[in-house]
């Protein structure tokens, strides 16, 4: 199947594209669509690349408001973890599915998961249309005998995810470095660069995570990763508000991603942001995540985008810091190479979004700032991600039926 | 005209709504509309009242964009006030119905302007529906003789203001106490005491206004501004940034109000954020604002009503600091009498929104959570303000062409 746009607005000047076998087939100001293209006329509409959301839990539309204002222990003692052991494989298709319609519908064409029952979340992903690398959580209580015994059923969901379509990156998610045993993480980090496939952690979300490594283990985090061989071009890093210089330079220094999330951050109060300015110093590859909506509550990036210059100005104390055109390179994975955003160019994947230009929002000014500040994700009129409309005039279908299941299903489980 | 609304979700139980020469004459299950009502079928959407935003300056819709990332003293000599020096009472008309528009389409129904040409502004509020308490800039450079000579003008508008309409509010506006005389501001709080009517005055946003003030007059700026007779229930404080302990107490002894406008305190880094915890202790009547777009950018409270909590949890480093439903009350302009918000109730003004229920954001959970963080100004349906409909299924009557007008303005200011 074929596709083209015509009369969409590239940098300010007028474009058509063309889409063939899921890539750009040709883009420019001359570009017309053939005969037997399906056409899309953007009527001026802004064409850009989607987001990249780097760290989420998708599935957790399923607890979406269960437990917010409260202090993270308690939240996860009395909400989250008795929730989540009510979990079924299907209530994560389900949960998974609304996550998608809601990064669909504030343009988001890829993201990078952890949460459990990795199938379901492939089949989720798939469904939806939208890329993910997919992890199932790993945690074995730093218990390494435990830790090897689960090593058989991580390979068995890699080999599953390694043959779910081409949306599907499979990916290995070690929770923290307070959950998962260094046999375990070591051991991850192995089959990560036997396979070529990028490993997702939490690190360095609070700083009573950095005590306790220090106390425990004599170095801090980023060190007590990196003496594993657990630092590599492949390891995303999420959260790392606590990171020091030397972690940064060392993070660097091993390619490894570092995906920031503010709106979680702030709103569990944990009393930090990434350092911005030391990671840029140090050359940190950087990208951007909502975490998941039971810690944010949405998983809009236009939102996050905004939140996250937002949070950098404040911390800095100077309005220059973090400008749009920044935020917005890193928002659309294109800071690290390991988040895989791609720019708007031939025979680059047919990823991309249409943003209604006659919304108020993005009526005047600079187009990137406009983007960053003023914008959130109700701007976006179109998503197609690897040449599929997944989206047109703001019509995700079958999204009332998905929601409905996952109202029922949330009900089920915190009740 | 009389209208009805049937099938609306209000605190989770259906009912019709009957409003009547501008107010709500019926609420409740039981609730039918009557011949010749023109009725909106709201379909299982959720009934709220609208969002009140406390400080704004809506006619900067102009200047969207327009040295965005800059520092503050850079961004007013280099562009804003080169550009403002270029204004007609006509773009203030056009910013300002599009900034209306803006607020329509993400649930506000009354706003606190202080911007020139008050006559315009009146106008274009009148035009768009919304209510507002509407006060030009009193600036006079600390000269008492300017300030003596700018009186006048003042009282004319405020006549003008005065017989405006039910919609519009008139107030007065000194922009802050590092430019306007201290014989001009015991002016203002007299005629505002005559009048009774509200004061709009930025103070505390930025630390060095703290420092000028106590190197000037040997006090804090609450204190000087009590000293002038300045503090009372019609006085509204924008920002707040750094107020002290004893100011806060000084202030909640006067029953004013301070109005906190989160995303524009952190765009322009001014390096802190009202101190919630310490002006709730005091008493301190609170409300929300959004501040002009070109600080912010946008004048969506729904968005601005997450920052308020979120920077607030991360300057506590308490996640239960500020829940949403206190965060709702503020935004919706209840925590204070002088902002004007009103309940959903017979007998009470015909303010309030239709909220889509089905969008994903507010599928599950608590409601007030929702709003607050899961939301933001999109999910707003039907906007309705003193009993007209201003909005229906996201469509305000004229936005593209208002739209069309504030572009071609903005192009002839900015250039």
């Amino acid at each position: 199947m074929t596709l083209a746009v015509t009369g969409a607005l590239l940098d300010g000047v007028a474009v058509g594209l063309r889409v063939e076998d899921g890539l750009i087939s040709d883009l420019g100001p001359s570009v017309e669509p053939r005969e037997r293209d399906e056409v899309i006329d953007a009527g001026g509409m802004l064409l850009t690349p989607p987001m990249v959301n780097g760290h989420t839990h998708a599935a957790m539309t399923l607890f979406r408001g269960f437990g917010d204002d409260m202090a993270l222990m308690e939240w996860l003692e009395t909400r989250i973890w008795p929730a989540e052991a009510k979990l079924e494989p299907e209530d994560v298709y389900w949960g998974t599915r609304l996550a998608c319609i809601e990064m669909i519908r504030s343009g988001t064409g890829r993201f990078f998961d952890m949460y459990w029952h990795g199938v379901e979340v492939a089949r989720a992903v798939t469904d939806a249309g939208l890329r993910a690398a997919i992890s199932s959580v790993i945690i074995d209580g730093l218990d390494a005998a435990k830790g090897e015994s689960m090593r058989g059923e991580a390979l068995e969901l890699l080999d599953h995810l390694a043959g779910a379509g081409e949306l599907v990156t499979p990916s290995l998610g070690p929770h923290a470095i307070y959950t998962v045993s260094s046999e375990s993480l070591a051991w991850i980090a192995e089959v990560a660069a036997e396979r070529d496939i990028p490993v997702q952690i939490h690190l360095s979300e609070t700083n009573q995570e950095v005590d306790d490594c220090v106390a425990a283990y004599g170095k801090r985090p980023a060190e007590y990763l990196d003496e594993l061989g657990f630092l590599g071009p492949r390891t995303i890093l999420a959260h790392g508000v606590w990171l020091d210089p030397s972690e940064l330079e060392l993070i660097a220094d091993r390619n490894a991603t570092v995906v920031t999330n503010p709106a979680a951050n702030m709103k569990l109060a944990v009393g930090g942001a990434l350092p911005y300015e030391d990671a840029e110093k140090a050359g940190v590859a950087l990208g951007l995540g909502t975490d998941g909506v039971s810690s944010n509550s949405n998983l809009d990036m236009f939102e996050e985008v905004k939140l996250f210059a937002l949070i950098q100005k404040h911390a800095s104390g100077d309005p220059a810091t973090l400008p749009a055109s920044a935020a917005l390179e890193i928002a659309r994975g294109r800071h690290s190479a390991r988040l895989g955003g791609t720019p708007l160019a031939t025979g680059e994947p047919a990823d991309f979004l249409l943003l209604r230009a006659s919304d108020p929002e993005l009526s005047a000014g600079d187009p990137e700032a406009d983007l960053v500040y003023a914008a959130n994700g109700s701007v976006v009129d179109t998503t197609v991600v690897a040449g599929r409309v997944l989206m047109r005039d703001r019509v995700v279908p079958g999204a009332a039926e998905i929601a409905a299941q996952v109202r029922s299903r949330s009900e089920r489980l915190t009740r």
